[in-house]
């Protein structure tokens, strides 16, 4: 069960309204590497946990991120609380308050005009949160490095947002968010390397021949050799054509249909054949007028 | 620029149409773990990344898994055939194509109605494939995290697949995708150890008080210790609330009104106020009867 | 900030593992009318509001919903368990396996091959949640009612899923979460009623000689009168097209196009106009066959 | 059937071109709170009505908010007239018209570049309309306080839109459809309260025992007492995790497995256990480099 | 403005109710072909047209569309009636509702759950209807093409329905449906063709070189030759990597960086550069246990 | 399989870095008519496609739209290039960023905070990619169809970017882009015509009586003739309400509900009833203050 105790877990000191400001800010509150995002990423993963430590961890980080998404809320709401009261109440000018919306910076119109300055779960362009942004699959050894791949780019985002800050309340209130996932990616890392033999994940071995291949599928000047393709643990296939398909097969897809299946099948070919022998006028020669570039009408 | 080899890098060997079966593996054609969020992912990091390297090794990867895309695909459309041209011929009696669409199991009747038997960019439950599973956010000790952590989620897909297949065409192609997923996520974490001070990401550092905190925000029956939260790196917080806000604040949200601004905001205050002092009747008392259960009308 | 109990608000005993049933509680979890949704409505409302007492209204529920939250995601979780240790351990014979996934039910499918058994946030046909469903406006006689209209839809919901499940330690945990859902409706009604002259909504005043019309626009048998728009509150208009447009202008849309702007438009309009006085050679005509109720091809 | 008068329900005047203003007029169009949402609510609603009095009124409303997405659908298409011509014809220079297109304001760009100047069925930031913005469940208690819900929203927005125009023309439309909005809340006020025992919607009773406990979760400096909260009609519950869980129970979740089941489920559970004794060496710790505030690497 | 007649365009006469069926239904409701999507198609773009011919001819199939969009609704409506008592009044035993609704087939359980047996705005996966479907773009010889194509994909999925029915008030009505679909191209062919010179769209000729050039791009066993891509017409290229790129150049991008963006952009590149000279330890060798495929770990 | 050239099909030659033209070239990266949708839409046709001829062309073009949408991918990457330095590396005064970001236009503050100035795959608006995009329906004389209208669409979008960019190297790229699409739409059109009788679409004749009819719904001034609903192939219907239904039936919707459907269904009825011959006090009533034009408390 959740409780709620109404002083935030860091203070949001904000000096003056920006919803340009606050519509940036939204990104770590609805958008795909916010908090929300964090907060029912681990909080589902939690639910389906049977391992006690994992599910204590996902439980408290999860509860965390809840109250990471109430301080940058409360940021959003700060900035936004200034365009809120005009807009309600009608009190200037009209062409005023349109420039005013227009002028205040990149979708924050969005937030006045549809959400009324409040803070919407969308992302800092209005696309609404989805639970698409959750990548969980119900594996511990996948899901724990989903997680700290998260916390990374959650990290990043809220050090961009910290460079185009110069409001130090916020800056700092930012500083502490962003230092938080940090040390969530810390947690999760120890989780991961806490299971023995995580690697490769799930329980079905790869094919030996196949798991130390490097394709180089991609060719021309600028190619290179790095750890990532070249050494003794990898076998290298620099011309992938020449051998193909890698298993020796003739590299088509079959499958057997069976008297009405094939029956239908054929038909069906038949009927909707493009004749490869002909040179049918078209639709786009009818259309072609006499200017450069355009097809030429063929006589029938 | 790409080029397209009409040999399969895998033989697709399919023993007999399923299009149940066909919607199962949608989730590695259009699903968020599947092939074409994998070659996009890498695609989309190749065109902005500048290490020739990375570079490099993005492009190959992103092109072999539009390979990939093709195989799994092949693997659809066979599984589909006999059913698209049953449906196109109208060849069956209706109640037993009706039957047929109903039966064939999950939501294959999407494939067959609205798809015609191809196959679609959906995952198993119909859903479109949407950019919102791409987490790339251009910094490379991110994405490449996020790039780790993909391919374990679909090296787990593909293994729930093959436990639920026995045609063993189906199952050794799927086995060949699978252990490739693995050989890249290889390729994927040499990148990113390669990369000095990979950890924290980012340029700033983190605030050093915060960064070192466990805060044991769910409590009771279940609490656990492990190296996720505990030893000589963690300071652990076992009573968060106890010194609540962290920053030694107010723990409150704040912005400075000022003239317009804060009287707009006062009258909108006043005018929405919900008095706390009355009991007012309200619809649901209209509206309640005499049932078990039920709030009492309050007279005003 | 929130804090967390390992306590569930009330028990969940679920008699034994199913899938299909799983899959329609999700209505519930990540569905539109769903617990999640209750409490980002909530939250986000109380990040913005201002007055009081319905600040800690909307935190107090929005709290409760998280925890009911909790509750039917471990209800799916339950009826989950035995799906997601089979699939993971590939402990059965693969075409029982495909059986299981394909027969017990509904979309379940989806919870069992892409999110492992784990309670995802999608509904129970796996369309993931989105923010998108939160209608919240920014004014409190209006989202007071959206919470009142969706306590109400989410009462309907468990009452249908009550409805389906014989399990009856399901039922009792339904009956509990839709109970409450009727208390909060409760509180929403008394919080709007509180505020004073709450209808018509805003600020602005309605015109008043379009405020009692009632314009009779679908006609013909099944024609009916009631207090919605007959009586003396209501100007009844049973011949709308007689006198339009109802300001008395011509009903056209028009704007003023100056200058280059005007050019540009004519330009724009000669360039591209449907010459309606021949009857030109079609691509349909050109497609057309012999066959029964196509079009005949016209001679240029 | 539906039928069309080409005379708009009300004259749309507008003085001069404005694709920034256009763009916010789309919220009306193809946003959440717009007519087609309205329409669309109503029309779906009616379908499945079976009483012959809101039948009618369905179709009613919900013809005449067609009328109304013409009449915002021509205010958006006059205001980008201008815009349309330009693009097509290219008759600017282009670092004019790039100028024109970036300056123009809000999300204008879309509809010029994408849409040709057409009004889009999306929201004012470009987000497509979709039909999770409809609520409807099938159930006239629920629905109809639905729509009262989205009336009261829809007029709101309207007054927004009104207060950041001065087109004297636009307003004066938005006006009449702001209006309107009115008169369809107390339509469907009317219809509600003409089903006797509407509240609480449904035929299941609540349980009696939770029906009127207020839950206050949240807690701290700001907790407030009102007739939502507190009076005789409530039973306030200040400390709720005292007597948690509320049934008495022990507040867990539980499911009986057997058989293949429970071995599968706890193979798997040893199999991914995270080990919380020891202390392992993380990728984070190989990646960590010598900077402040980063975690140091642990010996194994 | 628009009227309602309350007689269908087509009667409906259902035989008896059957949700599974309904389910297929909604794909020509609220699905990517069907009614919703040409209405609205049509209406955006009546209202941008400025060619009288084709604004007219634009609002009279639009407003068809909506009296179709009824029909098929009406059809889902009578097809769904019998599951919306059960669900709604719980008269039947759980379990044997709990089996109906499981089994009636296709995703019916979403509409019974979750709309309470109306019809939806989803296609037959139960994914809601996205204005993303719709793809006019306000130019009319694109938009007149995109309508051709739409009428052929829905006269299509109508002839896979009744296909897949043997009701013969269903077949009768959704005939008639199919029909007018044809009917409807034939139209907009017509409106196409009345353009002078609507090929190549636009008003910008294609640069002469590149316009009848034919890329072969994929090449091997399959490859044909047919009038699309050989004959006078063509200049086909069946090497295309010999002379890349086509216009001599040196096929890479570039981009003038200068002062602060050049140093900033080579700072950022020496920070996170992954150096291909070692062969770090990974967290994929920290986590590799001893089983087979695995990576071996390298010692630094 | 896919291999790649690091060659591209076309030179890129970016003048100078602008985050604002980048934006708007996403259109044709990550938007609905731009080269993902392009390629996915042939690549998909391609897998399910049994034609040899069209099969071969199907994967040519895909192949080559893939080369196309690394073309555009660099120009965006290269406009952004300045950008993302800046945001990476925090080097510019915080204030000077904000600015920076809010003010290079259109929402490239998405791709700066969000994506890091990588190339998205989102439309100008910052909407993810989305497979409904995606028309493909299976039916070659429908895909076909559907392929010239997105090649025709893709053309004009391409044509609205050259006419808002005055960078010479870009003007020229995407020159070329648009001129391939006018040569792909000569390929299907080619494609398509050489499928004999391939109109109307499908095997199902349309009904003779219903496919020439045209039905003239929207009436009023502006009534047009023209070849598309005119002249001796058509049937035109003047007066659609008066011969209504066309089947002459009673233009209803009805089912037969049988024993306990009928039963539950007039349960359902009766319970639900709204009254309409009293005129019940409605929560509006209870709300509405003394202001103009609202409605007056009726006395129950």
């Amino acid at each position: 069960m959740f409780m709620h105790n109404k002083r935030l877990q860091y203070t949001v000191r904000v000096s003056e309204p920006n919803p340009g400001l606050a519509n940036l800010m939204l990104e770590q509150f609805g958008g795909p590497q916010g908090e929300l995002a964090a907060a029912m990423r681990y909080f589902t993963q939690a639910l389906a946990e049977d391992d006690p430590g994992r599910k204590d961890m996902l439980f408290d980080i999860a509860t965390e991120e809840l109250s990471h998404l109430e301080v940058i809320g409360n940021i959003v709401a700060m900035l936004n609380k200034g365009a809120k009261g005009k807009l309600a109440e009608g009190a200037e000018e009209q062409a005023e308050l349109y420039s005013t919306i227009t002028k205040s910076g990149n979708d924050s119109h969005v937030t006045e005009v549809l959400y009324g300055g409040g803070p919407a779960l969308t992302n800092s362009a209005g696309v609404p949160w989805t639970a698409a942004y959750i990548d969980s699959i119900g594996d511990p050894t996948c899901d724990l490095r989903s997680n700290i791949a998260a916390e990374a780019r959650a990290k990043i985002v809220y050090e961009r947002l910290i460079n185009v800050t110069d409001d130090s309340g916020i800056k700092e209130a930012l500083g502490f968010l962003m230092t938080r996932e940090v040390s969530h990616q810390k947690s999760f890392e120890k989780a991961l390397y806490a299971i023995a033999n995580n690697f490769p994940p799930g329980k079905l071995p790869g094919i030996e021949k196949f798991a130390s291949v490097y394709v180089n599928t991609s060719q021309g000047e600028g190619d290179m050799k790095g750890p990532w393709n070249d050494g003794p643990e990898w076998e290298r296939v620099d011309d992938p054509t020449k051998a193909l398909p890698v298993d020796g097969g003739d590299g088509k897809a079959s499958v057997a249909l069976k008297g009405a299946q094939l029956k239908d099948a054929q038909e069906s070919a038949a009927r909707l054949r493009s004749d490869p022998t002909g040179n049918p006028t078209t639709g786009a020669d009818l259309g072609a007028g006499p200017g450069a570039g355009r097809t030429k009408p063929v006589k029938p």
